[in-house]
């Protein structure tokens, strides 16, 4: 058996630990001023020391700054979510560090330990979180994953020493000795979740675990280490800017939206009843699609002034007002800002049984943020996929994922504009944005058409509506909402 | 069969309506000036038109500062937290009005017409709610409760011409019906449940609602009115003010503070082995606690450096990292400021088998912000019974609560706050405010006094822990947690 090694002086860990202390300390002061999260994940055996390493990360930061998240198996709310939406929901505020003890990694492994399960779900599940890690990477946000590792012998000695002393032998349990005894399955699995989590963004970090002294140490110091390199790799990136001029990625697109007719009439009358024979069927149909413990995510994007509110309003009056939430997106709010784009869409993704309305959505990314140059040029081109990859998540989940495009045409608008200016409780539905917005027609035009021509898919389709007509956008609205529930519940 | 009255004729409505939505969007522009939340709460009978009044009110206001809350059937993760928990987190943010439709009050209805339940049941819960409500409305929100009026005559004429027409004839339901034949026995209980909710802050304004025209100005205009009075009843309430001097309330509570010793001894190899024994104790009382689906709160309070963060740490190093957190409690965020002093910590109320540590607390009411004069004296005077209600709630919901009031010297921390001035990794602890605290100190012992004195109960007790010897403190921490924890469980 090999012997353990010699541990660090306490004398010179001392004083390294104090130095560690300060510049973490002023890691967390800086950490209030960059744009971007940070996550430490401790993964690795058990008796590696994740939780005595915790509180040590506890002393030396300043814990106003620190947010620890763990994970237990999904409760029931978050089981009637799309998978990753608890991990959306465990993300560090603005300028904390997130800890991450008993991590998703960890908790694969006691499964694991408990009921062996075939490496291909686990391999499975490790894809997921390796998207889910390049997506916040991508992102800018600084992943460190650390992986603490103890030889099984190293184990071994750890254990008994523990269990030797009746002071402390209360520290070893029986699922201890259990995973000491499959020591090697377990580390087989963990090598495996560790190479297919390995990817650019997201490395992991083998710390050796023996020396308590030299691992705190060495984990510390790879925090501020990577925190370093972080801050220059972001602060080397072009600044976002706004384009001269857009050129269409597929112009496809835009032609299906000059394609479409916009001059549609509808008397009143026929509207009235009209709108109260599809209200009935858009009741029945979601009522069935939520009894079903389905959930329902309906986008509304238009134009300004396309009538996105009135849209939304009559097919709100066929529903249940306890079923249903109406989620209007205004420009982020600093946290908003300073998390993933997709943070705030998550954290209003409905529940099974529910619907969510999104009044403006994260189209934003490449709609607005595009033409006006708020986030970079890989950044806008990136979202397509990673949008469509955001709708099949809920739709896999079994979300019924429904987009709107409110088109009116450049006169009807501006005739829209100043009926509001003149119209007092209207006059606030219209600000400078929306005139620059206007001036700005031809190159939305080219946006929106590129994200119809790259995010209208299958299992959630763009519908365009002629918005000209507000009775007839209303109505098509109503219908095409209610024929695409009916079929997704096959009525 | 009464006749149905005269309906407002649409030419006058429209007038009054524009004007109305004109005032409601000012009323939203000063909702963001102004300290307080606004809850506009709408029950009534099935067919009174919660639901078209909550679109109208969507189409007046700009839907950017309205939040719409309903209630369904408490999830598995909100019963496995105090009974108010759920009404606690569905509050709405800074400058927006919370709009309630399916509220509580719609609920308990409907779940009576089910199911017919004692009067006394249903007594128990609006008193439950009369107190949330009290509590909300001292301080500070703007609760305005409308219960739509319908005869009996009227929701039955309602629901015929519904029925009459085949276009909105699903707009009728079978429970509709049960509701108009039961009318009588529903009109009883919800006469009940407004007799008991109607108090000072949070009274109830019926408003006929069977002509919708009139409803919805109705409606409207008394949110405008209550509003004027809010805003002009706060205005005329004194400014907090930092008070001269202190006077004890109850002068025992000091008492019992200055009676405790200081000077307890415990050498670092008696300290090391009675500490590995209370944590092993600790863990196993913890381990029972939460895996009988208990929670724990523990709060720290304690002056400036007397090593509240040391003691946590020592505690938790027993504890597996999944099943605790620590929320280490700051100066409130601007969120914070605006809501409830009590909002920010039921949000961090612990689910059944967990724990939750607060360093530092909801205490704070009754010390920094009635030494520093933070907020006004008949808020602080109020703290305590609503503090040891706050804390019954837990306990009477199962949740394990204890408190520790850590106690040194005024020469021991003037020591510990020179020792921080020289280190360089301890230097972050200390700042100008901890100096001030420290010139103060005879002020915040007559407000600890105070707190110890009416807030020592049975349920939540408070402990006194001499904390001039850091390793008799910590000790003493894992000692009487874990005896306090063991008789809780009876083990």
């Amino acid at each position: 058996m090999a012997k353990a090694k010699q541990r660090l002086p306490k004398r010179v860990y001392q004083a390294r630990a104090d130095r560690l202390r300060a510049d973490l300390l002023q890691l967390q002061l800086e950490l209030k001023q960059v744009p971007f999260k940070v996550l430490l994940i401790l993964a690795g055996p058990e008796g590696a020391g994740r939780g005595t390493l915790l509180n040590k990360l506890a002393e030396w930061l300043d814990p106003r700054g620190v947010e620890t998240f763990s994970y237990h198996p999904p409760t029931d709310n978050e089981r009637a979510h799309p998978q990753q939406w608890r991990f959306w929901r465990s993300l560090p505020g603005m300028g904390r560090i997130g800890l991450y003890a008993g991590s998703w990694y960890t908790e694969t492994l006691r499964e694991e330990a408990r009921n062996r399960r075939a490496l291909r779900h686990v391999a499975d599940e490790a894809e997921r979180i390796r998207d889910y890690e390049a997506l916040l990477a991508d992102g800018g946000t600084l992943i460190v994953k650390v992986w603490l590792h103890l030889s099984k012998e190293a184990q071994g000695r750890r254990l008994r020493t523990l269990r030797a002393d009746p002071a402390t032998a209360w520290r070893v349990t029986e699922e201890d000795w259990h995973h000491h005894r499959i020591y090697d399955r377990l580390d087989k699995t963990a090598r495996l979740i560790r190479e297919k989590t390995d990817r650019p963004g997201a490395r992991w970090h083998l710390i050796d675990a023996e020396d308590e002294r030299a691992r705190d140490l060495a984990v510390g110091q790879l925090l501020l280490k990577r925190f370093a390199e972080q801050k220059k790799r972001l602060a080397r990136l072009p600044r976002a800017k706004a384009p001269k001029k857009l050129t269409p990625l597929r112009p496809a697109g835009l032609r299906r939206l000059n394609a479409l007719p916009l001059d549609q009439e509808l008397s009143e009358k026929d509207y009235g009843s009209l709108r109260e024979k599809w209200l009935g069927r858009l009741n029945r149909a979601v009522r069935t699609a939520l009894g079903a413990d389905r959930s329902i995510v309906l986008v509304f994007e238009g134009w300004d002034a396309a009538g996105k509110g009135g849209a939304i309003r009559r097919l709100t009056s066929a529903i249940d007002p306890r079923d249903y939430s109406v989620i209007p997106v205004a420009k982020p709010t600093p946290e908003e800002k300073h998390a993933h784009y997709l943070w705030r869409f998550w954290r209003d993704v409905p529940r099974n049984g529910r619907l969510a309305i999104f009044d403006r959505s994260w189209y934003g990314r490449v709609l607005v943020e595009r033409v006006e140059g708020f986030c970079r040029k890989d950044e806008w081109r990136r979202a397509y996929g990673e949008i469509n990859d955001f709708e099949r998540q809920l739709t896999e989940h079994g979300t019924i994922v429904l987009k709107y495009w409110l088109h009116v045409s450049h006169e009807e608008q501006l005739r829209r504009f100043r009926e509001r200016e003149t119209t007092p409780h209207k006059r606030h539905k219209l600000n400078d944005e929306d005139w620059r917005n206007r001036r700005q027609r031809a190159a939305y035009e080219i946006a929106v058409g590129d994200m119809l021509a790259l995010t209208d898919r299958p299992n959630a389709p763009w519908q365009l509506v002629p918005a000209d007509n507000k009775r007839f956008a209303r109505l098509e609205v109503l219908r095409s909402a209610s024929r695409a529930i009916e079929a997704a519940m096959k009525l």
